[in-house]
């Protein structure tokens, strides 16, 4: 089965290349495509949060297939498959973050905590709903806190 | 700029009809694709918690564009756009959602809390990292609450 998707909107911002830390300065804005009319955004303003899910283009397709690593290759941390990690070479190549909305205008929203780069096609944005949050508390690999250290304020 | 993905995986589970409500009693499988290895999955155990994005497959083509609608067609409420709305009628058909992981034995994890139907395709599986979650407290709508409230639980 093969799925055809299509961007409905495009990042903007200062980030230019794809690097792992220090994501918090970067403030984005998202512009909706030229199909997709200016109502689509409407009552976004109700909301705080909202999930982006995007699609990393820049990502080389040999390197879009299933892994099995280190994560960041670092030989010190377990080996991990694809779907315990969440960096960019994956299948698909899709990212998703969660972002706070700062304010609307016409077809552009900026938002904060987006951690894909300039030009990057998004492919849907959604409201975060209470009802959608974790039911129990989140567990994670002890590893992750240091690998994550730098990730949004050096 | 056309975008082309292939399911990673499938849900199955005892939900054959897209219906609205009462999703806590499902329990879903995951079965990797035939192309996936088994090693894709390998230390999702150190996690308790996955976002799953995946391909509503059944939305009707006509269906998904660009909504400005009222949320469950209600007219008390306010209309809103596709992107203030978690609805499945969205361009790209792409839903996704918070599971807690229940197992994982061969190319299968079982999960709870996916609103997917049967037959679902899915196009990523990605832990939840505690430095991904919202950095400040989730405002949401005030009829959200009463949309929502027989979503997991009848």
């Amino acid at each position: 089965m093969e799925i055809k998707l299509r961007p409905i909107a495009y990042v903007q911002n200062d980030r230019k290349e794809a690097i792992d830390d220090n994501w918090e300065p970067i403030i984005s804005i998202i512009e909706l495509a030229e199909d997709i009319p200016e109502t689509a955004l409407e009552g976004m303003e109700g909301f705080s949060h909202f999930e982006i899910i995007f699609y990393m283009n820049q990502v080389k397709d040999e390197k879009a297939v299933p892994q099995y690593r280190h994560p960041r290759n670092n030989p010190n941390l377990p080996k991990l498959g694809t779907f315990a990690q969440r960096n960019k070479s994956r299948p698909n190549k899709l990212g998703l973050t969660t972002v706070e909305l700062i304010k609307r205008e016409g077809k552009r929203i900026w938002v904060k905590y987006l951690d894909a780069i300039h030009g990057t096609p998004v492919l849907d944005i959604k409201p975060v709903l209470k009802a959608f949050e974790p039911k129990s508390s989140i567990r994670q690999a002890a590893w992750v806190d240091e690998i994550m250290d730098k990730y949004w304020s050096s």
